[in-house]
């Protein structure tokens, strides 16, 4: 028999309600672009994220976290084309807020509100949500994990060639060792005068759209015929980058960092589509996952701080897109579930449940992950429920063994189990 | 001289713009109720984290994500009074959304979408952000983290010994050792009543208002006064608790798993707030941290997933106030800066610049976290940025040390400096 204990004040009440009767009922529904992780997945996701702040502090970056609402002002007017794509609404205080739509942008908020307080070079990591209502038929999600590092308050090219190897090792970390690093100067746009910031954005296309596609929609935008002429060189290579000596420089110390040679190459056509960078930028591809587009990707933004601030901070920053990286790793078969669990306490007797729990509370003060069975279930019920968890073991206590004061400890692989005491087991376990 | 290389695209923008002769400012600044944590403190708090994510694991909770956004009917109708303060708004395609205001919903929705590819009793934690459109001026926040654990699928009394031990043993390895329990079971409040669910709101307000002010709000609400004197003799213990014996045996239970027995109490005034609980009913205060009311809490919720399937699915849940752990940890004195940096290569000579840049590859490959300075700046510079970040080791190599093939090795602590070669720094630092 179903009861149905509560009652709803409808008072708050806007959205669908299902009534049957005397029953209540809310489909249970994801919005679009929208993800659940349960613990089959998530477990991977978390050890993912943990090699990528390894790496992260291995480079002396330190946590930073910011909230997920912001002033929408704050946000508005950095993102280009993009704009539309910020999640924004009144506040019930009639403000207007939105929520973060990248770590860059919070980040160079904070440290404009903090300045007097902080040590320059400000490096910092943060691994966190961001929201975007873009377009889910092109396999985009609407809330994705960023992982990022930024120094604030440098100019130096070394801060470049750290920031980028950091997130290529990175990249290793987690299983992608074949990426392609693309590097290139936005000073290298400057031919295209005060067109720069509308060309950037077509020429950023490149890899979707093609040589034609550029073109198109240079032509679209009613770009004068000798721009697009050498806009078209330019992407073909046969203009000579201004840039070109900073780019090699850059990319000789990136090797320096431990980066293989092979993985990096200089392309005029990546432009990137944020309208803070202001001089290097790049992006990393796994050509053997071309269809996940590039996984991670950043520049040097000189200009973003002033925005908010009188006093001008140079920096540099670059982004893992670890939810894209994730599903690659599926992909190619990198994920395995794992339970994080060791073993289980089987729940055989009533009378025994103190010791059950005894039991179970040494082997954590152990450090052994230890599952308990709730329900005095039959045996069978509880090892099918250990085996669909993947545990390993199942520790196995009757009248009999209790009053003998030994245990049955079964590996749930090879099906064998020995009997011993519960000394031993936590010696074996351990 | 500033430079402002960025024109605002007026178009999506709505917000305060401050426009000052050619510049475009924006004042950095933080919506009320809402927290930056810088290094500083996030390096201490992601440490906190980690020890209740270890604690959760020892007892056999696996981590699950779900979305900050949910649809507006998942999360309505389960909060109660507090259910005007869910942050909600209509999306772009017109949907009503709202941001989640707890974890327990949004996995209840979960569990009634994914009940056919699940395992029961299902065993989830999760460490995440809620927000709530809270009034500030109590000094709460509209962000902030809490911890979760619960177990879905089983009616089980040992879930709810787990549970709450989970949650004791939690707050312990953060270091709140003296944590008072309070235990009471819902179905004592059955005795008054068709009036219980706006009694129980009343009375678990006992802590905060007393009991002239829980008499007080029964009477504004109309309460019939046989039932407030059922109340007032029920909050004084003059009214044996029907389920008295079921808590005793929780007790016995939760001490059984370690929790010390000094720290438990039965106490007929815990009510919580939320409509969904349904028996057991927990709060953890810290006696000595009395202002910060209740750090964790949770309780029994056999019907909540009902509201989303045709499954009646029985659970137990707990909570931890994390972000209000981290302050009263803050107060207690328990939490220092540690910085995660280990050495710092000083950038001295430009032309060795290739060698700091293998220097710092090597020891971060040797697992080092290591910093290295961006600038070749002054050294006095270089060691002042080094304390600041409470990095205790500066490798220094010059043009001497690099053609005598050593290094020289200071320590920031003592000021004391020692010459050798570098793969006696690497093993000294390892």
């Amino acid at each position: 028999m179903r009861r149905f204990l509560f009652v709803f004040s409808n008072s708050g009440l806007n959205g669908i309600i299902y009534e049957r009767k005397s029953m209540t009922k809310i489909e249970p529904r994801l919005l679009k672009g929208f993800r659940d992780f349960g613990p089959d997945r998530q477990v991977e996701r978390q050890a993912m994220f943990a090699k990528i702040q390894t790496v992260f502090e291995r480079f002396g970056f330190l946590p930073m976290a910011t909230p997920v609402l912001e002033y929408k002002d704050i946000l508005m007017g950095k993102y280009g084309d993009d704009e539309k794509l910020v999640y924004s609404f009144k506040d019930n205080g009639d403000r207007d807020v939105a929520m973060r739509y990248d770590l860059t942008v919070p980040l160079a908020r904070f440290v404009a509100l903090n300045q007097n307080y902080l040590t320059f070079p400000f490096k910092r990591y943060q691994i966190a949500p961001v929201w975007r209502a873009d377009n889910t038929q092109k396999g985009r999600f609407r809330e994705f994990y960023q992982a990022d590092i930024d120094a604030v308050g440098t100019s130096a090219q070394l801060a470049d060639a750290e920031v980028i190897a950091c997130v290529c090792q990175a990249l290793s970390a987690i299983g992608f060792s074949k990426y392609k690093l693309r590097l290139n100067d936005r000073r290298n746009f400057d031919m295209f005068g005060e067109n720069s910031a509308s060309i950037i954005r077509s020429i950023d296309k490149f890899d979707k759209v093609g040589m034609a596609g550029v073109v198109a929609e240079l032509e679209s935008k009613q770009v004068a015929p000798e721009l697009i002429d050498t806009a078209k060189r330019f992407l073909e290579g046969s203009i000579e980058l201004p840039k070109r000596a900073e780019l090699e420089q850059l990319r000789s110390n990136i090797i320096a960092l431990g980066v293989p040679e092979e993985n990096i190459v200089i392309d005029p056509s990546i432009a990137r589509g944020l309208d803070y960078y202001t001089s290097t930028v790049f992006e990393v591809i796994i050509p053997d996952l071309a269809e996940y587009g590039s996984v991670a990707s950043g520049g040097r933004y000189d200009n973003l701080v002033d925005q908010f601030s009188n006093q001008s901070l140079a920096a540099m920053g670059g982004s893992l897109g670890i939810d894209r990286l994730f599903e690659a790793l599926g992909e190619t078969g990198n994920v395995a579930f794992q339970t994080l669990v060791k073993v289980i306490v089987i729940n055989f007797d009533p009378n025994l449940e103190q010791q059950y729990l005894t039991m179970a509370a040494r082997l954590r003060s152990e450090g052994i992950n230890t599952e308990l069975y709730y329900e005095p279930a039959k045996l069978e019920k509880q090892l099918r429920y250990a085996e669909s968890k993947n545990i390993a073991h199942a520790l196995i206590v009757g009248a009999d063994e209790a009053a003998q004061g030994v245990v049955k400890l079964k590996d749930l692989q090879t099906r064998t189990q020995i009997e011993c005491t519960f000394e031993e087991v936590i010696e074996s376990l351990k």
